[in-house]
C-alpha cells in the first residue's frame, strides 16, 4: 500500500481530523476560497431564463447585463465584448478553436510547452485538424520567448503566468510582436489575475472563476472586430458566440469575483508577496530548489526536492493540516511528472518531487505562521526517504 | 411604443407590483425553479479542486462520485456512462459534434425540424462541414414519423419531448428502427423528464439541469462502447469526454434535482395532467386553438390565437400576475414566429399568436384558480384587438 492508497483509504478518519484541526489552506492556485462577496451576490438568485418576456425573465436578464457591465468595467471592454462561458477551460478552447477555425489551414499557430493543458489540448487538436501547430520550448524558468514568432504566425496562445510555478510571462512584448506580424494573440488569464492586472493588449482574454473565488463560471474577452466560431451552436445567446440558457448565477459569480480582484489585488498582493518570500526562504532551508522565475505571481512558493515524491510530501502535509499541491493537480490518484516541469528542463526525478505552496486572499500570519512550523517538520532534510 | 417597450420602460414599476402583488409561474417549461433539495444539497459545498490530493479535494471527489452514482441511478446506467456538463445545450451539442465527427462524412444524420435550436444549430453546422445531414419533416402536432430513418442512417436525434407545444414523440419506436439500420440514436432529454420517465434504449440521452430545477448544470449519457470527440480539450476529466475541473456544485444540483425527478414525477404528473386540461380547456373557451398531439407532457396547456400578438398576451398576464411563456424563448426583445409552429404547417399570424402555459411542481389548486381567473380576462375574446 502506497502512502496515497494508506491516504484515500483513511479517508473517515481524514474527515474526523478536518472537523477537529486546524486546516491551512495553501492551494489557491488550484481552487480559490469561495468569496464572501460571492456567496452574498448568490443570494435569493432567481432562476428564470433570461429571454423570457415576464417579470422574472427580465429581472434574469438585468442581473445578467449587470454582471457583464461589470465584467466588462474590470477588463476596461465594452460589454459586446464580454461572453459568458462555463468555466475558464471552456473560454481558452473557444477562443482558440472559434479563432483558428477561421483561420486558412497554413496559418501558423503558436503557443509554448509549459501553457496549461487547457491551451496545449486545443493546439494538438487543431494540428490533428490539419493546422500548422508550433509548441516552443520554454526556458528554465517556465518563460515563453517572443521570439518564437515567426512572420508567418497568425494566432499565438500566451499565459498571463504559469499556473504552476508562477513565471510572470512577457505579455506585452509577445502582443507587440504579434500585432507587428499581423497575428491575433489569446491571452490565458486563468492564472493570476487575483494579483496582477490583467493587460488590455491581447484580442482575446480567457478567465476562470473558480480561479478567482467565483466557485465557477468563465469569461472570454473577444475584442470588437475579432471573429470568432462557436463551441455550442443553438440559440443565439452571448453574441452568437455561445448557444444555451444563459447561466445568470455563474456569470454573477465570475463579474463579482473579477471587480473583488481589481478592487483588492494591489492590496494583497504586497502581503502575499511576503508571506511567500518567508515560505520560498523555507523551502529552500529545507532542501528544495525554487522553480519559476523571480517575476512571479507575489503568492507562489514553489520547489523540487529530488529525493522525495511530491504525494508523499502532499500526504504528509495533509495529514499535518496544511493543504498544497504538486503544482499539477492529479485527476487518476496518482501523480504524472508534470509537463510544465519537463518543459523547463527538470529531470523525471525532479519533477515528480515538486512542491507548490500557493496564498490567498484569506490566508492570515497566524496561518503563515503555524504553516511554517509544520512544513518545517514535514519536509527536514532527516524527514527525506534514503 | 409597442406594448413590449411600454413594459421594459416600465420595468421599476413592475419590480415595485412583483414586491406586492402574488406571481403565479407558469412558464415551467422555460425554467424550472430551483428545488428545495437542490439548494439544501448546495449548502456549505467546497470549492476545492476534486483532483487535488489534499482532504479539500478529496471532498470534493467524493461529493462529485456521489452526484455521479445518483444520476446514473436515475438512467439505469453505469457511472462510467455519466459525464457532467454545464448545460442541456451543452449536452446536446457534445453528444451530436461528438459522436457525428467520428462518422464518416458520407453517413447520414437524421433529425426532425420541430426539434430544438440546440439540435437544429448543430445539424446545420455539420452540414456545413460536409456530413450528410436530414433535417425530415413533422406532423401538424410535430410528431416526428420513425419512416425518415434510411438504410444510410448513422445518427438520428430526436427529443423526449417537443419543448414547445409538449408533443411525446414516438421513441421507443424510432430508437427500434434505428438500431435496425444500424444507426446511434441520441435523445434530447431536455424537456420531459421531470414528468415521464426517460427511455433506456438511446445511445446517446441529454439532459438539462435548468429545466429540472436544478438552476444549472447538465448531463450526458454516453452507452459503453459509444465513442464521442470531445468539444473541450486539456485535461483528461470526465472520462477523457471533456476537459477542465469539474463544477462539483453543478453535478450536485444536476443529480439530485434528476433523482427528485425520478422520485415524484408520477404523482406530480397526476396532479398537473388534471391542472393541464383544466387550462386548455380554458384556452378553447378564449379563442385559442390547442397546439401538440393528445400525448403531450401532463404539465402543458399551448394555443395559438391567430388575432393576438403572443408578446401582448404574455405582457398583459405578467402584469396580471402570471408568467407565461409563448413557446419559443426569445433572446432579441422581440418575438420570431416559433419554428416548432412553422414547422406544424401554420401560418406566421397563428405561429406569431401562441401561448405556452406550463405547470411546475410548486404550483397549487389555489395558483390554479386565480391563473384561471385571470386567463379568461386577459384572453376573453372582447379583449382582442380588431
Amino acid at each position: 500500500m502506497t502512502s496515497l492508497d494508506a491516504g484515500l483509504a483513511g479517508g473517515e478518519g481524514s474527515d474526523e481530523r478536518r472537523r477537529v484541526q486546524r486546516r491551512i489552506y495553501l492551494d489557491d492556485a488550484g481552487a480559490a476560497p469561495l468569496l464572501p462577496e460571492v456567496a452574498a451576490a448568490l443570494r435569493d438568485l432567481t432562476t428564470a431564463n433570461p429571454s423570457s418576456l415576464h417579470v422574472e425573465g427580465r429581472a434574469a436578464r438585468a442581473a445578467l447585463d449587470r454582471a457583464r457591465d461589470a465584467a466588462a468595467a474590470e477588463l476596461g471592454a465594452d460589454r459586446s465584448e464580454i461572453t459568458f462561458t462555463s468555466s475558464g477551460t471552456e473560454s481558452v478552447n473557444l477562443a482558440l478553436f472559434g479563432s483558428a477555425r477561421r483561420l486558412p489551414k497554413k496559418a501558423r499557430i503558436l503557443t509554448w510547452a509549459a501553457e496549461h493543458q487547457s491551451v496545449l489540448g486545443p493546439a494538438r487538436r487543431l494540428q490533428a485538424e490539419g493546422h500548422r501547430v508550433t509548441i516552443a520550448e520554454v526556458d528554465g524558468a517556465a518563460r515563453a520567448d517572443p521570439d518564437a514568432i515567426t512572420t508567418d504566425t497568425a494566432l499565438v496562445s500566451i499565459g498571463l503566468a504559469n499556473n504552476e510555478v508562477g513565471t510572470v510571462q512577457p505579455v506585452d512584448e509577445i502582443v507587440r510582436r504579434a500585432h507587428e506580424v499581423g497575428a491575433l494573440v489569446h491571452l490565458d488569464a486563468c492564472a493570476g489575475p487575483r494579483w496582477i492586472q490583467v493587460p488590455h493588449g491581447p484580442d482575446l482574454i480567457s478567465i476562470s472563476g473558480q480561479k478567482l473565488g467565483a466557485g465557477g463560471g468563465g469569461v472570454l474577452f473577444v475584442r470588437d472586430g475579432v471573429r470568432i466560431e462557436p463551441l455550442l451552436y443553438g440559440g443565439p445567446q452571448e453574441w452568437g458566440r455561445r448557444a444555451g440558457r444563459e447561466d445568470v448565477a455563474g456569470a454573477i459569480a465570475v463579474s463579482t469575483a473579477l471587480a473583488i480582484s481589481g478592487r483588492d489585488r494591489a492590496g494583497r498582493a504586497v502581503v502575499a508577496a511576503q508571506h511567500s518570500e518567508v515560505l520560498r526562504a523555507l523551502l529552500e532551508e529545507c532542501g528544495g530548489r525554487l522553480t519559476g522565475a523571480s517575476l512571479r505571481l507575489p503568492n507562489f512558493a514553489s520547489a523540487t526536492f529530488p529525493a522525495r515524491r511530491g504525494e508523499d510530501m502532499l500526504l504528509a502535509l495533509d495529514v499535518a493540516g496544511v493543504a498544497a499541491s504538486s503544482g499539477s493537480a492529479c485527476a487518476s490518484g496518482s501523480l504524472d511528472p508534470s509537463h510544465v516541469l519537463l518543459a523547463m528542463g527538470l529531470g523525471m526525478e525532479e519533477a515528480l518531487g515538486s512542491l507548490r505552496v500557493t496564498i490567498g486572499y484569506g490566508t492570515t500570519g497566524d496561518d503563515l505562521a503555524l504553516a511554517r512550523a509544520i512544513l518545517s517538520s514535514v519536509l527536514a532534510p532527516t524527514a527525506a526517504r534514503a
